[in-house]
């Protein structure tokens, strides 16, 4: 993978030029794109910014997220060619930091869950993992050293487990999402992959502006609740093994860990998750599915089938519940710095007609809070686990990840 | 004015067609719009549905909000001509329901407040308010019988008020904004525009899909809290006049109303509410204030400018005391059932080169609370009221709202 904090400091050392680095994402996209089929459109001729933190960072943005001058296609024939008038804010930031938006990633149709043409990096007959498909592929693949990405139930974190990338889904709306095509707005967050959890955590810190998530350190002796979710179906052995291995190394390094099943009142929250989705799905999407129903392809249009069943009193009440796990888990982070847990429920699956199962990423989703993939070495195809912290204080989730990173490899 | 209601009834009893009911509007439009300069654009030969519950109602849609087939220009020649892809979530809503999407209406630029061309219909030398100018000016010309309007400080209750028709800005996201350009997330709502209350309350169930909205009742002594702002600069004579008419003749008509000054804790929020706007802002535009800055108009520029000079530490406490004040305002609304104030501190300004002060209004859009607009008959220009409900007893707002309505005609 391409490390953006490694080209970084090659550019600031002048071992590498900005337009270098964007050359060195070129080559590797050569090499490995026609297998790969994780990018939609690319920018021919970029601008490549001199100067600026992420001078020399190319970014891979996913389909549903506007760029000026490359089209926003939404990973669906509705959108076909279609040109946005300008950037997404997240994507005028990335440029005013001397990024280049590169190229645009595939998405799932409207960031649903109906399959992209993208395979995974580490084996083509297994899946990349959903929604955020492309960028996921492109950042495993070290095609490119950042990409963009959204998480409304799972989309951000499952694909990079798959695919073997860092990842962070941050607090909600730390991240802008205006130019973003919106699913659910109680859910919809921007993410960031790359291709370790500093690459990630340095992104994020310029992104908003916020140094003191880059800063943020773990401390000695990390207080982390694991968290088995058994609310969710049970993991599969790779989910299993990657997880004890995780606590090992980070017990290694000094992290005090303790078991803990959460309060009832999240198990109810997970329950109702789908329902929010759903609901304002069918809402957000209503010119798409009122005036082309028949173009969509199946499983977001069952999902909207399912969201246009659902009443305005179930969708309060799952929102209630929302609200009040949210305060519940609060609670829980008062004796924990962080939680670890499964960030998918296994390797991704054999598969090319399925993009995996969000079960293990749907309630931190909901609740809001900062979660940080850490992919966990040793396996023939990738798993990672999760990290995750309370809400607003995403520099320690990704301290904390960062030092189980560590720990991991060393 | 032209009453949805009225309209209604008259189709439903054979005596007008909806296409009827379309003509009426085109020919107040003829009569008035050339002096008024509420419209941007119209569709020239709308379909027009025979079924629906709103079938032959004509909206008039702001022009920061999508409608499709229409061009979205964001009262800014940055966006001239720009067609976006489909409806918006409440256009797409409002035409589900047989309702025609007859013109977009003015907007100051990106709903900021550099005025729009557009004139008060009660006498061309005033402003109508803004920033949902076209659509206050349109309804309270009698051009249409609803429009759609947003509000991030004061740009639907405001307006409203100057333009003498009712108005509601609802619970926060309860009418989605999807489709609708973003100015600042925490603090944009759809709001509609319509002749009295009742047609605004009738508007609003069917939008939401929440029957019981319309069936709300105030109850035979509704306990209101009249509220003065205190913390704002003081209203002048007009206003402070509505006020005390509206107070008694809800009192008249059995109301149980009490002076109230508001716990500090909402002074604190009321302060901050701009903090949020302008940080907000300056991301959600990040693309047009980066690429764009000088052609932008100078009241959105200089607030975007002072957007910028606003750090993240700035607006966490913003968010912090909004999250808090919340709370508290919760518990105020133990002891009542609405709040009573003014909607604008008098009638409008007899300028075109302003749209008036939101002051009496941020507070409430940053708690998210329903807010309805009251026309308070007796003054040559119209003058308001605002009646503000707990958050998400949206139709508790609106029916204390008619009651004091029908008391002031009464």
């Amino acid at each position: 993978m391409l490390s953006l904090l490694d080209l970084r400091a090659r550019i600031s050392a002048g071992t590498l030029t900005p337009a270098g680095a964007i050359d060195l994402c070129r080559a590797a996209i050569a090499a490995r794109e026609p297998e790969l089929h994780a990018l939609v459109t690319r920018d021919a001729a970029p601008a490549i910014p001199e100067t600026g933190p992420l001078a020399g960072i190319a970014v891979g943005v996913k389909d549903i997220i506007d760029s000026a001058g490359l089209p926003s296609q939404m990973g669906s024939a509705i959108y076909a060619g279609w040109m946005p008038r300008g950037d997404a804010a997240v994507v005028s930031r990335l440029k005013q930091l001397g990024a280049v938006a590169l190229a645009k990633t595939t998405t799932t149709a409207f960031a649903s869950s109906d399959p992209t043409a993208t395979v995974n990096p580490h084996d083509a007959g297994h899946t990349p993992g959903g929604s955020s498909a492309g960028s996921a592929a492109a950042v495993g693949a070290g095609l490119l050293p950042l990409a963009l990405g959204t998480q409304t139930a799972g989309s951000v974190i499952r694909p990079a487990s798959y695919c073997g990338c860092a990842a962070v889904k941050p607090s909600f709306r730390l991240i802008p999402t205006v130019g973003v095509k919106t699913y659910s707005w109680a859910l919809d967050t921007v993410g960031l992959f790359a291709a370790g959890v500093a690459d990630v955590a340095h992104a994020l810190a310029l992104v908003t502006g916020r140094p003191e998530i880059d800063r943020a350190e773990a401390g000695s002796a990390p207080r982390i609740a694991l968290v088995r979710q058994d609310f969710a179906e049970a993991p599969e052995p790779e989910a299993e093994a990657a997880l004890a291995r995780a606590r090992q190394a980070a017990e290694r390094a000094g992290a005090r860990i303790t078991d803990l099943a959460l309060p009832q009142e999240l198990t109810q929250a997970w329950d109702r998750q789908r329902i929010i989705q759903n609901y304002e799905g069918r809402l957000a999407l209503a010119w798409e599915y009122d005036t082309q129903r028949d173009a969509l392809p199946p499983l977001v249009r069952a999902h909207l089938d399912a969201g246009a069943a659902i009443s305005p009193d179930q969708y309060d009440d799952a929102r209630r519940h929302g609200h009040h796990a949210r305060r519940v888990l609060k609670g829980v982070f008062a004796d924990f710095d962080a939680i670890l847990t499964f960030s998918a429920p296994g390797a991704a699956p054999a598969t090319l007609a399925a993009t995996g199962d969000p079960r293990f990423n749907q309630l931190w989703t909901l609740m809001g809070v900062p979660c940080v993939n850490v992919p966990v070495p040793g396996h023939r195809l990738p798993v990672g686990v999760q990290v995750i912290g309370r809400f607003g204080d995403d520099g320690r989730a990704l301290a904390v990840a960062r030092m189980i990173e560590g720990a991991l490899r060393g």
